[in-house]
């Protein structure tokens, strides 16, 4: 066990896992003092998180393709990321645990 | 090809996942010599795996926080974690490889 | 950010998965130049896969044991791996990214 902080992805792709990632980030923020948290979402799990607020909206990266291919707006403080299966190969390579709900 | 022993999480978090787990974890277990597996389960795969004993069940590492959420009581001999969403993020930390059945 | 190139696993395990797959699959290649990409598919993506051709199948590894369990054929152009859940695991310990789709 090494003291390196914890930096993860917790990914989403549809609304059950969604429900499931949302939990997830709760209880990981819960447990781990300045965590270092994004959840990804793309595919069915973007119009989901759309549909239905939640706490740990503020760790929310949104996949723009998914957005442009469904006609969606997401609100503008959730920051979007130009391919989710790209930013989360590019976050893996630099050291980030990865998790789908 | 490095010669490090491969260590592997096996992560389900509802019942179809669990079931893929189970086949997967009895054919990582088949091929790999001394393998090291943790097959983690949280969500819908908790209350799955104790309605359904399985051969592979001296792997399982059972998430506390669902079965608390979900007022169930796992067998004594299945090791808990706290959360499994940091169990995940620090296994992977620590250079274990994980696949979400 | 490091200069290391992506390679990369995308993995399914059902039809849906599958459906999510190739879409990340094909928006991964648009975005990053020779990319190293796998789309390894196990238990129901196999079926789904074999119904269906798509753009990406070149990058397609398929589960051997899902072939046999389920008296499956593939086409001989696509690779075979003897264990989707060994060959992920070795992948990410040789440093390739992962995801679930």
């Amino acid at each position: 066990m090494t003291e390196q902080p914890l930096r993860l992805i917790i990914h989403a792709a549809d609304e059950a896992s969604l429900a499931r990632a949302r939990s997830n980030a709760a209880n990981f923020l819960a447990a781990i003092e300045n965590a270092e948290l994004e959840l990804v979402i793309n595919a069915g799990a973007v119009a989901a998180a759309l549909a239905c607020p939640h706490a740990t909206d503020r760790h929310l990266r949104v996949c723009a393709n998914t957005l442009r291919n469904n006609g969606l707006d997401a609100p503008a403080a959730w920051p979007q990321v130009p391919a989710a299966v790209v930013h989360i190969a590019e976050r893996q390579r630099d050291g980030w645990a990865y998790i789908r709900a």
